[in-house]
């Protein structure tokens, strides 16, 4: 039992604002209704009984049914449905459903109503789906609360459906029955006044039925609640994310307010860390569900794929887009060569993609053999349809394979349909085209490899740092903080005048750098404030004179040349703490080249985000450059995870941090910003 | 009448190795010719007739049927099939379909077999398809010319599908199939040992019926004859390429050859430059093809695009897709609001996208206001089939739209497939999701935008540079030579020895750079030959001790800081001469952050490739910045691709290229190099 299964299991239901007149809402609904095996109640308080079972109330429907009307779905308008539900509530319902628009998502009077419905939540205890959505799907229970023709007939099955919109819920739905995949649960969150996508999530963490959630996120609101909803799922169950509003970065990186990391990418940085995987649109969306509902790698960080094809060129499309996406497909071992040899005709091509030529017979033991190669996680095969050469449902649902399959199959479309509905039944995920199949792989290996990281949890928390009092700090503080958790910083001088910047710059040796130290001043440069290169005290004197009064400067030792990183920790006003790590430059950060995780966070997950990089190679020994030392990076990482741990904390940058010729980083400039202890705002501090 | 006619459209056929065994490839392909109108010989040397019809010879079949046969389609093995060809050719036949595999790409004795094919062709002018195909589709002449079962059942419509390979080729008729679409002609090229694509696309252009063509290409070998068969087709029928080679790309540019322009990249600049919209993966060719054969927009360099939606979620996957592809979904004019204020029930959101609420009546006049706003050139609507609040179907068709519709309908299986039917009966593409939907309006919106680049063809033709002999060319000689095409270079003294580099210090004025000058050294920066920011004699004594020994020193004025362009022209072995732009630094070359254009061009086309780059912000006026001077770069540009015009430029590259404070550019390094003029290669030099 969870807190939603009055919700979505509900004993009895009435509809509020029931309806026989066609196109209303209320008529709908009910129609949509009608297959539920309980009893479902109008309820209509503008109708008089005329026979039809109409009732004024709650109350009375619920008396004349002899029953506890667990579940109310309201079609009445925003404006009095405050007021209906907490009558409801009083009549012992203990959900509900409200579809009506024209609460906080409408303006005006919406922003009133909604809060109204708020205060019914908050003082009955009732649990609110909605409102602004088209409702919910349960088609094993025979539950269709959705006015959209047609959903009543959706079939049940594995997948899970959480969407933001109610919309995006029916045609992830409908899209998923055009898969041949039916559906557990399907729910259209609306307003998420009170049920949100964490409640849902956690809610089908107890549904042994749910084989794979696909999860539609327009603006995560619960940041924390909902990434540890995602990691207690995904424990179990896969989930898929699609995040939308990448435009919406599009726009605020060309607004250049100076943040890398966006509202869009720390949602998808955030559910990725939690273990969803994550899709680019839609039809990927469904692809990806479609083939974890049916297969689930054990834990893997890097899967390899064994490709089989009857046909060259759609192999090389599968082939090529998997490729393209990172994922091994890695050469096959001398044995399986030479097995497949002797299986398959001279000339053809053995090594992984294996060409079968036309398809035959041998395409199952070619397949077996295949899954039985050391470097094969899954094997996947693509074969346009030769009824006459080979039956190739049969084929690959007798194979014995020592990995699971994912099949695409081409042909004509009903002999394809019939082919993959086959295979589907026999559990293998099957697509319909190379790019299909490619996401349905991806989608195995991305969730393989994210449990993979999940593995090592072991989050290293470090004691607290000493931090100065709330209030601006100057670049040496900011870096003797950062000393302190074992970040390599230049060894540097506070000075407070001319003189003792030459004593510096004689007890340092050149070159140096001096810089104006001001903790009111966060971009030095931009005001002259940093000379570089200074070897001999006439070079000083010069720096001395172009740079702006300043209350002390700071003289630091120049470090080598080479790759600079761009490394911090903000807080995230929905997700709390999150770390950025991109590489330095102007070019970088104009293509939000950046990886990002929530602090805190293991060793194994900090260890990961240099891959993310597209730039990674830069770092990596790229062009005879030393690479750099992942365990130091790491190290850094984590300290400074762990920075963030102090909730005065409000943010920390490193930037650059250079990359040393032994594989070290140093952080050549650090800025720290401490807030007041009431000043903390953040679902990570609640 | 084209050259391919006596192939796609033979009045008599005949099947060499024809057979009555079913699952031969020769009785396959019998039975899929049974439906072609005209007489198909079969033709089996081995095989005595036996009352079946199976002729010994073509010349005795075509005796006996008196007819001549224009076209032989030959499944039989590949060391017999050249004489027998020769043998057909004797007997009239013009064209000829060899299916048969072994030749070529299985290596061993198959490349003696294809090289006897080729010299059948050119001895007797027979035409060949293949070898190595599935065949090609016809169904407009009820001419199924393929082995593969089903494909005989193919619509005839208005799609042609040019594809490297026969498997491609059935697997995108049958996708199309799927999608509703018919075909016009389905061939799959094989090893293209004679007819190529740009064959097959010469023949389409002479054919009104085709109206759009998805070319399916993995290795492009004709180079420039390709681009000029597209941009001939274009010019009447939309043309949608997926190159496939992504992944060998990742490859090579992990190998760090160095080379920033490869055969994928090359091969996709240059078909889209020659009118050709580029897809991703055959699910977007798919959708791509599916719009253009249904609309075309004029001629627009950035068309706008109306969104309608009837739900709220699903239209902000749509938007969001777009607006993230960079298309324009433009607010509209108050007028159009104010119009649809009227249309709509408050509180709906009715700048674009506008939503409905759920579909009503009202959807009509709403799509026609919006496709009359100033800004929009598309208008796309979303709806769920909600057949009870209205016919979504007949609302989108009555409707009298200033643009073209494209329509995405989702909703239960059958109704939406219906649905979607009757739109494309229509005239409107209409497409299952969001993502496709979007593939759909971005293919629409990048024919059109594709049109109007090749609007303005002026092709500036300098006259060719003076350049010095074959042989290595040293940094102050190329740098002569760009000068003399009025390209910005440094201020520069060469030097005979450090006596005179001092007195061009004093002459120029310091900062300078001092270089070696050693035409033999091409990376003089590695082996210490650059020293910058030189200001002293005593400096330049410091510099000149660290550099290696050189036969002259360059002495050059140093140039402000800014940003940092690479540009350089070379001749691709396939395409000839390629002109690159990417933004300088190591972070961009690793990206392959690089756009790339064939020379020669036009001004207009030369123009775009600025707004290419993944980096391109950098130099519109970042941060601040000062933007590039786009007619300085254009200009530069064009002089680098009329320097390609002399064949003896084997390659020209800037590097970098700095962005002066001004707008202007100035060539800081260059490299020349020079072949002789018997050392030309490639296909622009035939």
């Amino acid at each position: 039992m969870t807190a939603l299964d009055a919700l979505f299991a509900p004993r009895a239901i009435a509809v509020l604002g029931a309806s026989a007149t066609p196109g209303k809402l209320g008529a709908a609904m009910t129609d949509s209704l009608a297959s539920f095996p309980g009893p479902v109640m109008k309820v209509n308080a503008g109708r008089p009984d005329s026979g039809l079972g109409f009732f004024p109330t709650i109350a009375e429907a619920a008396a004349a049914h002899d029953t506890t009307t667990d579940l109310v779905v309201s079609c009445i308008p925003a404006a009095v449905t405050a007021d209906a539900l907490r009558e409801a509530a009083a009549a012992g319902a203990r959900a509900a459903l409200v579809c009506a628009g024209g609460f906080a998502e409408a303006g005006g009077d919406g922003a009133l109503y909604q809060q109204a419905l708020a205060e019914v939540v908050r003082d009955t205890g009732i649990r609110v789906l909605g409102p602004n959505t088209s409702g919910f799907l349960a088609p094993h229970r025979r539950l269709t609360a959705s006015f959209v023709p047609g959903a009543a007939d959706l079939e049940p099955g594995p997948v899970a459906v959480v969407a933001a919109s109610g919309g995006v819920n029916h045609a992830l739905a409908f899209a998923l029955a055009e898969a041949g995949v039916g559906l557990r649960l399907g729910v259209g969150l609306g307003n998420s006044l009170d049920i949100t996508q964490a409640d849902v999530l956690n809610h089908l963490a107890e549904d042994d039925a749910a084989r794979a959630v696909a999860l539609h996120v327009e603006t995560a609101a619960e940041g924390r609640r909902l990434t540890e909803a995602v990691r207690r799922l995904t424990g179990r169950v896969p989930v898929v994310a699609l995040v939308v509003g990448r435009s919406d970065i599009g726009d605020f990186a060309r607004s250049h307010t100076g943040a890398l990391a966006t509202s869009w990418r720390v949602t998808r940085a955030a559910l990725r860390q939690a273990g969803a995987v994550l899709v680019d649109d839609e039809r990927d969306l469904v692809d990806a569900v479609t083939a974890l509902s049916r297969v689930r790698l054990p834990a893997n960080p890097r899967p390899g794929i064994g490709l089989v094809t009857a046909q060259a060129g759609p192999g090389l499309l599968l082939t090529d887009s998997l490729r393209s996406h990172g994922i091994q497909v890695p050469p096959l071992v001398e044995r399986t060569v030479k097995e497949l040899r002797e299986l398959l005709p001279a000339l053809t091509y053995l090594n992984n993609p294996v060409d079968t030529g036309r398809p035959s017979p041998a395409l199952t033991q070619v397949v077996e053999r295949v899954s039985e190669d050391p470097g094969i996680d899954v094997t996947a095969v693509y074969g346009l349809l030769e009824p006459t050469a080979v039956d190739l449902s049969a084929a690959l649902a007798t194979a014995r394979t020592a990995t699971p399959l994912v099949a695409v199959v081409g042909g004509p479309v009903e002999q394809a349909w019939q082919t993959r509905r086959e295979l589907g039944a026999a559990g293998i995920p099957c697509a319909a085209t190379p790019a299909s199949g490619s996401a349905m792989v991806r989608a195995l290996v991305e969730d393989a490899a994210a449990r993979a990281r999940l593995e090592t949890t072991d989050v290293t928390e470090p004691g607290a740092p000493t931090l100065p009092p709330p209030g601006p700090v100057d670049e040496h503080t900011a870096k003797s903080v950062l000393a302190d958790l074992g970040i390599h910083t230049p060894i540097r001088r506070v000075c407070a005048d001319s003189a003792a910047a030459h004593a510096a710059l004689d007890e340092l040796g050149g070159p140096v750098v001096v810089k104006i130290l001001d903790a009111e001043i966060l971009h030095k440069t931009e005001v002259g404030g940093v000379q570089v290169g200074i070897r001999t005290h006439e070079e000083l004197d010069d720096a001395l004179a172009r740079m702006p009064a300043s209350p002390a400067l700071l003289v630091e030792q120049m470090a080598p040349e080479g790759p600079e990183l761009i490394v911090g920790v903000r807080r995230d006003p929905v997700f709390g703490p999150v770390l950025a790590l991109g590489a330095g430059g102007t070019a970088a950060e104009i293509l939000g080249d950046v990886a990002l995780r929530l602090a805190p966070l293991s060793a194994n997950e900090a260890d990961t985000m240099l891959d993310e990089l597209a730039t990674r190679e830069m770092f990596l020994g790229a062009r005879g450059a030393t690479p750099v030392d992942r365990a130091r990076l790491t190290h850094l990482l984590l300290a400074l995870s762990s920075l963030a741990a102090d909730k005065t904390v409000a943010e920390c940058e490193i930037n650059p941090l250079r990359v040393l010729p032994d594989g070290g980083v140093v952080a050549l400039d650090a800025v720290l910003l401490l807030r007041d202890s009431g000043d903390q705002g953040g679902s990570d501090d609640a």
